[in-house]
């Protein structure tokens, strides 16, 4: 069994706004570790869409999620938290020293005085469709096979697609990838779209076009797989009076959305409310004492799923916690343009 | 009388939280108007430490005060919001048509259906000291005569300076302006400094230099200044005891901290906390509906001084607005990553 970990505060989730809670905490000198099930930081922004702009981020007009990622990476790095990624906090549970303790899928365990949830939509995943033989396609990273998610736009270039989905994913990549695959089928159980009018009408405008790079099968559902030894060959879609079609394809995009699974989490005893944790706002903290939860996992009265709340909420509860891993101390807390961070010129 | 400009937001001070609630109002599709006092957009950030570094907006891990500024007005410009700069609101009144009208000091007329007051620390001053003769030496943009604080650090380069204070201003503009003024007296009532305790140990280590150039001049308290046709030529020291130096010098730089006066705006009937306008934390509507309060001038239960908490309270104030101006209207609310900006590259 692994030696156990002592640290004052544990974050469960190194996406943006776990990663800023580290920073909050450092900046009143707790020291912090952060669990993540992916095996790089950034969550959703790293591992969905790193390549989509963020327009809401205040003082960045327009920055990529994937750059986001690596700014507050770099900004949590002058505090040294340690990371454990690759795993997920399969138990946590208070010990008769008061003390949280944490234990993960590879075995880590960790002691701390509080806990941070950060875990967003918690352990996600893509909502696959129901094919025969589905598995034996993803994973690819060639630009055939099957895929949830566009890492590098290039690897699709060429390449004949079959994009499924209605909402505002199958149309942006349908737009976006127009302008390099050979061939994109938009796959959709009926004709109307709910993405941004803007972008329904600029798909539309690419279909109507003469050189027939982009076609809608509209409506059509997704029936099944043609290929061989996971090399994807086509994909067969029907309408619901049983109509059927085989689109001859290198891959498909499906986009059906995330699958949300609080995973161990729901386990806790904290809390819930539709799958969120409730929270105090003014301190993030859950129904049990010394547990806390920010960004998009909690929830209270008029919350708004915005990355910015999220990084104010772990501004709160880091000043919440401060009191708990350091009794008595009284906080002499001075604004970054006076403190600094370690290691900054100044 | 000039006409009056119907708009659905008045925002009242262009600080960066201001700024960012031009930004949250936009995206919800609101027209806003922003007032201010001074003649340029960002409040204390480009008016009094334009060239700090500040480390603890999300995504940024050192942002000068002024950069951020520039980039707030940046990610603002799409949605065109009016600004109505040099000028303060001096009145403000609800109508019988239920809309507020707001009056400037330059005549400007507004009419809005709601208010964010993001006035910071209200109209901000320097403490000024007590010295017959003052105001004649201030406003030199030469680097010599009175000042209470740097915008340009080159003014400065082979000037002999008096540093008057004991905190943070005094200590960190001691040690950045020693790498280039021909000579530095730091005056203080007393030998204890506030400052960060390193600060405090470089500036010690800068006296103790054989080279003479940072002279400590303590326990001391500005007595007079000597000059003629608004030229400062030497500043007068005194003890308590009554003990006195004359200090030859270009330039007095004296860092007595800032007195804060809420104005007009103390004058509106809003609920007051020790100079603050209290507010309801999920919507940050004052006293008044319909008025709302966001950034250092509000206060609610455990509020931190922080920017980042200011931007998040645009964004809930934002939110509780729209219904105000767009009643009955349903929100389609989207991510920033979906919606996009107006102009922005899709």
């Amino acid at each position: 069994m692994s030696t156990e970990i002592r640290t004052d505060v544990v974050v469960v989730g190194a996406g943006p706004v776990g990663l800023f809670a580290l920073f909050e905490l450092g900046m009143l000198k707790l020291r912090a570790a952060v669990v993540d099930t992916l095996d790089m930081p950034g969550g959703q922004c790293a591992a969905l869409y790193p390549e989509k702009p963020i327009y809401d981020i205040p003082g960045a007009p327009s920055i990529l999620a994937g750059d986001l990622v690596d700014r507050l990476v770099a900004q949590v790095a002058p505090f040294e938290p340690a990371y454990h990624l690759g795993q997920q906090v399969t138990a946590l549970a208070k010990g008769e020293d008061g003390l949280f303790h944490l234990e993960t899928s590879k075995g880590t365990r960790l002691a701390a005085t509080a806990v941070v949830i950060a875990a967003g939509a918690g352990a996600f995943g893509p909502n696959r469709p129901p094919l025969e033989g589905l598995l034996q396609y993803e994973g690819r990273g060639d630009g055939t096979g099957v895929h949830y998610l566009v890492r590098r736009r290039e690897d699709f270039r060429g390449k004949r697609l079959v994009i499924a989905g209605g909402g505002d994913s199958a149309l942006d990549w349908t737009l976006s990838l127009a302008e390099l695959a050979e061939k994109i089928y938009v796959v959709h159980r009926r004709p109307q779209f709910r993405g941004a009018p803007e972008s329904v009408a600029r798909m539309h405008a690419l279909a109507a076009d003469a050189n027939g790079k982009v076609e809608l099968v509209v409506p059509y559902q997704l029936a099944g797989l043609a290929g061989s030894d996971g090399r994807l060959a086509g994909v067969e879609v029907r309408t619901l009076e049983g109509q059927s079609r085989m689109l001859e394809a290198d891959a498909l995009l499906a986009f059906f959305g995330l699958s949300m699974n609080l995973g161990p989490i729901a386990k806790w005893g904290l809390a819930l409310d539709m799958h969120h944790l409730v929270v105090e706002p003014s301190t993030c903290q859950t129904s049990v004492p010394g547990i806390f939860a920010i960004g998009d996992i909690a929830t209270y009265p008029k919350k708004l799923k915005l990355i910015l709340s999220g990084f104010a909420e772990a501004a709160q509860a880091a000043h919440a916690i401060r009191p708990l891993c350091r009794p008595g101390e009284v906080l002499h807390w001075e604004y970054s343009t006076t403190a600094g961070v370690p290691g900054a010129a100044s």
